[in-house]
Formats: structure tokens, C-alpha cells, sequence
């Protein structure tokens, strides 16, 4: 399959850090013969601000971590749309959170574009907050060979915290399950 | 100050990568004029196997995140400290779990060695697995400039589940009381 490059970017709070260690762990873990890399970074305007986490996937060893030409951009705020988009190589695909990013011309060179409600569908389990997952499930539902589904649920039950991980397998199921009009 | 690289590494089930991000986290958030990045990897042996996380330190932004050069290598593991020893740059300063891990000929280059018996430490207060947290009291008490006890005290009561939180704030406060011998 080759070096695959997965950004999530959004803005503080939204639980973007979380998404690169759930996808990074379940495809370590559980997909066979695969290593992963996984990159957060923080600027001293973290708080509130663009918050990134990028996913680099291969069967051989990753010497250099860091995304150059994305395959897949999730992007849940239009700051982030704005700051990454170049980063999406022609022909990637471009997931977004459809009442957070406006998308504009340099969105045409991926091959397909999703547009999730994310936050809707989080807000229908009573928090914005299980938007991140919501979005994770239609990402998993909707890539193909990079890592399924027992994995990611497998790796949530482990990862998020007891209290929240009902709500967050529901919300994961969600956006699994939705599609696209 | 320039660029600063630090690694924690040890096996899998010693919580390095949350050493990582509590580092990255804090240095970004309570550390004016900072950005970080933090790097963790996973292979397919992550469970029980060797884990590692990065966090590279800059005033200015990073675009290398992968650390090459160690300023600092903080290792809780045999098999981690002959794995990556050959990447503290000479003139570097090691800190290791002083039950875990056997020295050798290796060590020579670093500038400062501190062994600490973390896991000790930890067994003090019911479980080795507050080890990572005495280990990184320990090294924030130790190295200059780098990140203050405020800030990694606030990130970690945010980060951590709250249940573990005050024996996880008094293991920090025992690692970085512990003097060596």
C-alpha cells in the first residue's frame, strides 16, 4: 500500500490530539504489519487556536514523521481549512465538518470531498464534544485498507476515559452509519 | 535557547507516550514564546515492546519534529536504552530507571548521568505505574529552562483521569525531591 499521510486539524478543545493517538494505536496494534507515527503540535497559541495531529501509516519503518502531502485532510474548523488545505495532495481526499469549514476553490483538487455534520450528530447524544469521534467513524467508514473498525473501538475503550466511552462509541457508530446526501 | 530534543522511552504499559504529551502540552501552554512538537511512535510490537515518544522545543516554529540529535534522553527501559543511547548527542544528559536499566560503554558521551530509582519510588505509593510521573519530577527538577513545575502540574491535572491525579501530583513531587547518592 505504500506511505499513507492522514491529517485531523481543527481548532483547541475540539479533541483533535485524541484522534491521532486513537487512529495511530488501533493501526499499530491491531493491523498486522503496519507501523505508525503519530505528530502533535503545539504553538503558543494552542489554546483555542489551530490544533493539528498528523497520522503517517507504512509496513516499513517511518523515518520522516512528518506529513508533507496529505492523502487524507479531516479538518473540523475554517481556520485549519485555510492553514492546511495546500498540504492536500491532488487527487487526496478531504473530509469536513460541513457547518464549521467553507470550502473555496483549492478544495478542487482532491478526487472526492465529504461533508459531515459532525457536530450536528454529536449534539443529538447531548455535547458538541463527541464531534471528533463522530467524525472518526465516518473517516473509518469511508477510507479504505487503513483501519477498521474493531480496531479504532477496540483502542477507545482503552483510551477515553470510563465515564465517556458509551457516548463516544455511540457518537463513532453515528457518523459510521451516515451518508452523505 | 534554540532547539532542544528530548526522549522518553521505555515499554509498553509505562505510560511514556503520556510523558510526552504532558511535556509538549505544558512548554506550549504555560512557557511564553515556545512551540513544541511531540512525536510518538508505534510499531507493531507497541504492546509490551519498546515505545518512544518525542518532544522537540523551539522558539521558533519546527519543522523537523523527528528528534535526531538527544539533548536529553530519559530512558525506563534495558531494551530502550540500547535501542536509541546511539542518538544522545555527546555533551547530552541521560537520566535512567536505575533498576531497569544496566549501563555501559555508551553512557561515556553524556555529560551528566542521573540514575533514579522511579519504579521504587512509585511502589511507595501502591504502583509502579506512577514510575513516569516520578521520573518526569525528577527531570523537571533537574534540567534548567526547560519547563517549570507549574506548568506541567496544571497540564497534568487536565490530562490525567481524575482518579489518579493526586497520587500521580504526589509521585511528581517525590521524583523531584529524590536526590541521588
Amino acid at each position: 500500500m505504500g506511505r499513507i499521510e492522514i491529517r485531523f486539524a481543527g481548532f483547541g478543545g475540539q479533541g483533535i490530539g485524541l484522534l491521532g493517538r486513537l487512529l495511530g494505536e488501533a493501526v499499530s496494534l491491531y493491523e498486522e504489519g503496519k507501523n505508525s507515527v503519530m505528530t502533535q503540535s503545539y504553538g503558543p497559541e494552542s489554546r483555542g487556536g489551530a490544533s493539528s495531529t498528523d497520522v503517517v501509516i507504512d509496513t516499513i519503518e517511518i523515518d520522516y514523521p512528518k506529513a508533507t502531502e496529505l492523502d487524507y485532510f479531516v479538518v473540523l474548523s475554517e481556520e485549519a481549512y485555510q492553514k492546511y488545505i495546500p498540504k492536500l495532495k491532488k487527487g487526496g481526499i478531504l473530509f469536513v465538518e460541513e457547518d464549521l469549514v467553507t470550502l473555496d476553490d483549492q478544495a478542487n483538487k482532491a478526487k472526492k470531498i465529504f461533508k459531515i455534520p459532525a457536530t450536528k450528530i454529536a449534539e443529538t447524544l447531548g455535547s458538541r464534544l463527541f464531534a471528533n469521534i463522530a467524525m472518526l467513524g465516518f473517516v473509518c467508514a469511508n477510507t479504505e485498507g487503513i483501519v477498521s473498525e474493531e480496531a479504532l473501538t477496540q483502542v477507545m475503550k482503552e483510551k477515553i476515559k470510563a465515564k465517556y466511552v458509551e457516548k463516544n462509541l455511540i457518537a463513532f457508530q453515528k457518523g459510521k452509519e451516515y451518508k452523505q446526501e
